[in-house]
């Protein structure tokens, strides 16, 4: 499902004949917690939880204001943690979300998803599905300070009888900076790269490649920022689940070291108004992107019942469009632009 | 065609094997000016024209500020005229557009015309067109002034002798308040109805209602803001072509007197930093209408070549998103949002 994150989109109406895989799911919580042996749905939920508080604590630290934290429960069971940051010293606007969702896919879902995965029965009128993932974006108030998002996601469908039918996992991270420190883009793509070349040496160019391809301005020709890695449907067809779950979480595991160095060097640093301006005009940038390109937002917001603050959260504060501006020849703002115009390799 | 404005899409290679209609009006131009026995085409370019200048006029008149003018020609024949205010006196962004487009339509634009207008032939692999109008929208600084958006066009295809084969007006005007005064809201539909009401006492109603059902957040359930009137695809089916351009006439000269007294009330009003923050906040959602929702808009960015600036021009100088923010009970942000989520009737 080539979404980058709206699982809200998906209908919710479960109506299974046997317990659904949600109350399986809880009672082998209750009877014997979460480990090695449980399946991966609890062990994926248990994971990007630990995660997302890990994160949290550490941006707290970067920032210092506490994240506001909502938390959503689905009667159809799971739900959702959302972390916000607004107006903090370093966030101009951050969110640090995880959610967890049990429903139903709709025939037509199915036959959709068939195309990447041939494990899906296209016989059958609705298939039961489980989708757990971690998302992020964190839009700084220093024009020097670059924006970041992430997103890891599991899913997976179960058949009549609640055994897993097909699964697989998706996501990715990239770096969207408004001024260009090359020493950045390198140190970020270098943590990345390392993550995935413990696991598959053509991994990284792969999914460097997908991300340059996928975050895309089209309309503008320009990249929405210096990318990073991007991936999904990865699926027994690629490699074994618990070695796709390693990646994951290496992968998950590298953002604070592959950030946090980074939003240090910059969030203090000096700049001028005129420098605010380009970041918010960049910022507009990144709103064209997310409400035009974005599949899963686009998707997210043209189905009704939607959560829409969660789908834009990923928006930034303030955003700027300014009639025919270009950045003159010579300037930062113009190398930034010929980097987005034509992706490089940082590694 | 159900697209607000966005000629640029349209492909322009023309490789008549005859003259063009962009060269016949050329030389019917050169040798006898426009008049009413002109073809509509140059009656339409040379009233649209016109009226961009006066409105100019009368907006540089409200603001203190010229506008910028840039002249764009295309080679096919036709070019714009765009007309750009941005941080003015009164207004934070505007722009007053006129554009006059020759080209060719692909067979596959034509089928999707077929829809509306079965005049089109279609067993051709492709068609002439011409299409001219003029597009406004106006974002003011003051929160407790409005924004306006108009647009008024006219289509037109020819088939290989260069004779008109089918031909429409479309357009519409409405008005965006972040602070809704009562009195600007029926002052602006009453202008309006009276324009209608001159030509068909069905207008106004059904017009209205289409406005209030095309500028509409689906996702959040609330219009873009108080309406106008809104239509398209007006041909022989509904009255004679002098008829709707008369009609397209007299809707063009109602905008001064609906929106000019408008303006000039609230162009001066104080207001707090609070309130500034809201208007922030609600052009967020005329970003989100124009990226997510509107087709001449996304439709425009999704093809390749189309003039980006022009189409974004829409979008205001600034904007915001703030998560979860809900105005409080008995509020004046709150009975806006209350109108915008159940449309009134004005008049």
């Amino acid at each position: 499902m080539r979404y980058s994150w709206s699982w809200s989109e998906l209908t919710d109406d479960v109506q299974a004949e046997g317990p659904t895989i949600a109350e399986k799911d809880a009672l082998l919580k209750r009877e014997n917690g979460v480990s090695e042996q449980s399946p991966m749905r609890l062990r994926m939920e248990k994971f990007i939880k630990e995660h997302q508080k890990q994160i949290v604590a550490a941006l707290e630290e970067v920032d210092g204001q506490k994240f506001k934290i909502d938390t959503w429960q689905r009667p159809e069971g799971g739900g959702g943690i959302t972390c916000v940051i607004q107006d903090g010293n370093v966030f101009e606007k951050g969110g640090v979300n995880t959610s967890v969702v049990y429903g139903k896919l709709p025939r037509a879902a199915i036959q959709k998803m068939r195309a990447n995965h041939k494990a899906l029965d296209p016989d059958v009128d609705s298939l039961e599905f489980f989708a757990a993932g971690l998302s992020m974006v964190l839009h700084p108030s220093n024009p020097m300070a670059p924006t970041v998002h992430l997103n890891y996601r599991y899913f997976e469908t179960a058949d009549d009888k609640g055994n897993t039918n097909a699964w697989w996992f998706g996501g990715g991270c990239d770096l969207t900076p408004c001024y260009l420190f090359d020493e950045d883009a390198i140190h970020f793509h270098k943590t990345i790269k390392a993550a995935c070349d413990k696991h598959d040496p053509g991994y990284y160019p792969r999914f460097k490649k997908w991300c340059d391809q996928y975050f895309n301005n089209t309309h503008r020709g320009e990249t929405r920022g210096v990318g990073g890695i991007f991936f999904d449907d990865l699926d027994e067809t690629e490699k074994d689940q618990e070695q796709l779950f390693a990646f994951a979480q290496d992968c998950l595991s590298a953002f604070l070291p592959s950030y946090i160095p980074i939003i240090n060097r910059r969030k203090n640093m000096p700049f001028t108004e005129q420098e605010k301006i380009w970041q918010q005009i960049r910022r507009g940038r990144y709103v064209e992107f997310n409400l035009v390109h974005d599949r899963g937002t686009s998707f997210g917001l043209n189905t009704p019942g939607s959560r829409v603050e969660s789908i834009l959260m990923s928006l930034p504060l303030t955003a700027r469009w300014q009639y025919m501006h270009f950045p003159e020849k010579g300037t930062r703002e113009e190398r930034l632009l010929e980097v987005l115009k034509k992706p490089k390799e940082w590694v």
